[in-house]
């Protein structure tokens, strides 16, 4: 994502989440779950090329799905650098700085090849069709959630099952309080621009983790014995928490390796395939710190924490 | 102190050490120790007041050892607020803003009133004539050593022995490294101005943490079974580590309290009287983060960390 891409109000961060709507859908045609009445595009092995970055939560969301999934060989991955500019996430990290499928410099080309005077934040994740260069769609929750309901036919075999039939309306209780308050609760600290706001902030954020805390006392994962969706979405905060929110966006009641149960659950979840194999710390610090100069104007990235403490056997903070 | 009063060197923050030098002796005689070609000024209860701040750490090392000592009744104790404007640490604690001893509302009065055109710093600590209003000394080292060696005949009966003769040699050494390494290395840390300034700070830093960590295995003060000056000197760092330094400054490879030995050491003084009981962590945190506006441009001040764990029982987190 971007975080220009938000609106201030009273000293509150508000995350701008209109997002470019459009669907890939088995056939193209209506989806079951949410939003129907947006363009539906057709599933399509080796049409797709799903932008990401290794540094964003919410690319990440995308990243490891479509690992868990393995979905590797028909959804390719392009991967921007850790750093962007005010206009566009970059390819800095490709040779030349030149994207190698879709041949452009900059996330906002195929933006722009899609609607040439789009007006809003060039945002991570983003999925592209290959032969026209042109944006598909940005809308992160329903990326995800396509990847697995739609993609269904080129799956592997053994891959998990990320929405439970049985579960699907606790789950999106649950996945609904994560993004509210901790997903985007960190950025409501660390974006505030007022003492009271950061406060309210801080409260709710704790609220939440503490609700957590508890909820995975007796589950080991969030939804019981499996990994969900809901997990997903709660991992890609929890690795970001000690490296840059805990200090760079002041979540610091403790740390997660701290809390018992929260640290417990990330290590397990770090340990799989598709979870911590896909996490760059050094991109995450850089991005953050870098990036956010309003907050960090030095932009010097922190040495710490130590996070050899992730790959610990996990009985060692029990 | 005051930071502004600081240059820096390529990247790197340089504490400038140039204080008024004037010393406090048994009837103004020729110290044994230090710098004795200065302006001496005699023993006398009563007379002088000591200017402090409890957010600020080197002028909570006079407020320790006056206490340490037993000296209130001898040496009052004037204290400034949190937070201090470009030109002085004010009285904004007192009733109207005003010193009730000194009559002024900014210490910058008593420093004007030594040297009407005084260049430097407005530093705490700082002992003040009460008769005339001026300022005899900053010089912080000097003051805590000569309210132990020049004040003796006012020491409480059961004052400890805090420059035990027999350990000063090594003690010297010790409180030099803690000086150069810990108290100014973490200020290295947040006022780096480059990455490479920053990252050689870090290292030292840490290479000094390792160094106390394992002195502290089989000690259980700095110099052996009995608290002296090193751990005064030492105490008003670890105190401000969590709350400030690990976030602000980006002293984060990990907090205080993940380094068993200095944790356990630290709260051991904590609940000495003279040590915790002269901490506010409320004023800690609000100078730091509302004064340092180059490294936290919002002024907001974390909620966190959790501070309760200092006055847990000690065992808890062995």
């Amino acid at each position: 994502m971007n975080e220009d891409d938000s609106k201030k109000t009273g000293g509150s961060f508000e995350r701008d989440t209109d997002y470019i709507p459009d669907r890939i859908t088995h056939e193209g045609r209506r989806p079951e779950h949410g939003p129907a009445d947006v363009p539906l595009w057709p599933v399509e092995a080796g049409r797709y090329r799903l932008v990401a970055a290794r540094a964003c939560p919410w690319a990440s969301r995308a990243i490891i799905v479509r690992q868990l999934l393995g979905l590797e060989d028909v959804i390719s991955l392009g991967l921007c650098g850790p750093t962007h500019d005010l206009r566009s996430w970059t390819f800095d990290l490709d040779p030349g700085g030149v994207d190698p499928v879709l041949g452009i410099e900059r996330l906002q080309q195929a933006y722009f090849a899609r609607f040439p005077a789009y007006p809003k934040g060039i945002t991570v994740p983003a999925v592209v069709d290959v032969p026209t260069g042109q944006v598909v769609t940005n809308d992160f929750p329903w990326i995800t959630h396509d990847l697995f309901f739609e993609w269904r036919e080129f799956h592997r075999e053994d891959a998990p099952d990320l929405w439970p039939a049985e579960l699907r309306e606790e789950m999106e209780a649950v996945m609904k309080r994560v993004y509210t308050e901790v997903n985007n609760g960190v950025y409501r600290c660390g974006f505030a621009s007022s003492q009271d706001a950061y406060d309210a902030a801080y409260d709710r954020l704790w609220t939440a983790m503490d609700w957590l805390e508890e909820r995975l006392a007796d589950r080991r994962y969030l939804m019981g014995e499996t990994v969900t969706e809901a997990d997903v979405r709660l991992f890609t905060t929890l690795v970001r928490f000690d490296p840059v929110y805990h200090g760079h966006f002041k979540c610091n009641r403790q740390k997660l390796t701290e809390l018992p149960n929260l640290w417990r659950y990330a290590r397990d979840l770090f340990a799989l395939p598709g979870f911590g194999d896909t996490v760059d710390f050094d991109q995450i610090k850089t991005h953050y710190y870098s990036v956010h100069r309003g907050i960090n104007p030095t932009g010097i990235v922190p040495q710490g924490p130590d996070l050899s403490v992730w790959t610990e056997p996990a009985g060692r903070h029990s």
